[in-house]
This record gives C-alpha cells, structure tokens and sequence, in this order.
C-alpha cells in the first residue's frame, strides 16, 4: 500500500535534469487540475501554493503539487512564509524539446 | 461506475484527427504495455492482436487495445480471422508535431 502523501514536500524526491522521464511527466498532465498548474505557472513564475484558484481541498492540492514536483515539472522555494512554485521550462525543454509548447498550447484551448 | 470494457472493439469510438486530445494520448502512453504496443506499431505496421510478445492475459491485452483505440493512437482492421492493429502516425504527427518522435526516443531506451 502505498503511504498516503502528507502535505509538507520537504521529503519529495526531486529528479534533476537527467533523470526526468517523459512518462512520468506525462501522467502527471493527465490530470486537470495538474494542467491547470502547470499553465498558471507558464504564464506567471513564482505563484504561491495558495493562488492557483483551484476549487479543491488543501490536501488535494497538496497531493497535486507533490505529483507535479515528483514529475520534475515544477519547483517550489520559500520565500518568508510562503512557499512559491515555478515551471521547470528550461530544464524540460532541453530534455523533451517541444513537448511543453504541445502540452501548453492544448492546455490552453481546453481550459 | 464505469462498464467493464468489452474484448469486442467494435464499439469503440474511434476519434477523427480533429478530435485527438493530447491528454487522452499521454494517459494512454502512461501504461508500459499500451507502450510496447505503440513501439512495435511504429516498427512494423500490421502486427495481429496476438502478436505483440505481451506476457499479460488476454482480457488485459484487449483491455489496452481498446484504450489506445479510444486515444486515436491505433487503428485496427479485419484481414480475414484476424485483427491487424497500426499507428496513426500521420495523423498524430499533424496534430501535435514531434510527439510521438518524443515518445518513441524514450520508449526505445526504457524497455
């Protein structure tokens, strides 16, 4: 069984450039609300956990943001008291060239 | 709650190139079966439902057929008794441009 997430990200394993894994990746943006993070975070960088507007519980954001992280898409930083997410824009497209522009552009249209 | 998914594919909604969604093809590539599937697919077109070297049961296998069916990512056709399957790789390719170079790459090193 696996362990059920909690909400601090601190012990996540976050892959570095070389060990992301398009499949991975790909699982993570198959769900909704993950786009929705991941589109928030392509047209603004630095968006605390809070404001991404999403209508869903805390932990299921927190699940969301974890799976996101675990994927390598996104990083997150404290700043003071808030904890801040960014697209790892560069680092995927040097691994998957194109696969973000894809994956934004339909994001885009179906939101 | 859902059906249980039927081994006759004859019921399944084939989407049409402009209903291909780039979300229902990457979760349909999140299973390594489904994978292997497209891989063989893109090395040889053709290959018979029972010919793809997958060690699941039978049941399973009509099981990823019918999600890959449903995603765009194969097309199947009757030749005689038996069921031929084939990538719609043009047709992927003209909706989203150097996806599937993008998951082929990284199938071919992780199987």
């Amino acid at each position: 069984m696996k362990a059920m997430p909690s909400r601090d990200t601190s012990d996540v394993a976050i892959p570095d450039v070389a060990e992301l894994d398009l499949f991975v990746i790909m699982d993570a943006l198959s769900g909704p609300a993950r786009r929705s993070i991941v589109l928030a975070l392509a047209e603004r960088d630095g968006v605390p956990c809070g404001q991404f507007g999403l209508s869903i519980a805390k932990s299921t954001a927190a699940r969301h943001f974890r799976v996101l992280l675990e994927a390598g898409l996104i990083r997150q930083w404290d700043d003071g008291n808030i904890k801040r997410n960014g697209l790892r824009r560069d680092e995927i497209e040097h691994r998957f060239p194109g696969l973000l522009d894809l994956v934004l552009r339909e994001a885009r249209t179906t939101r």
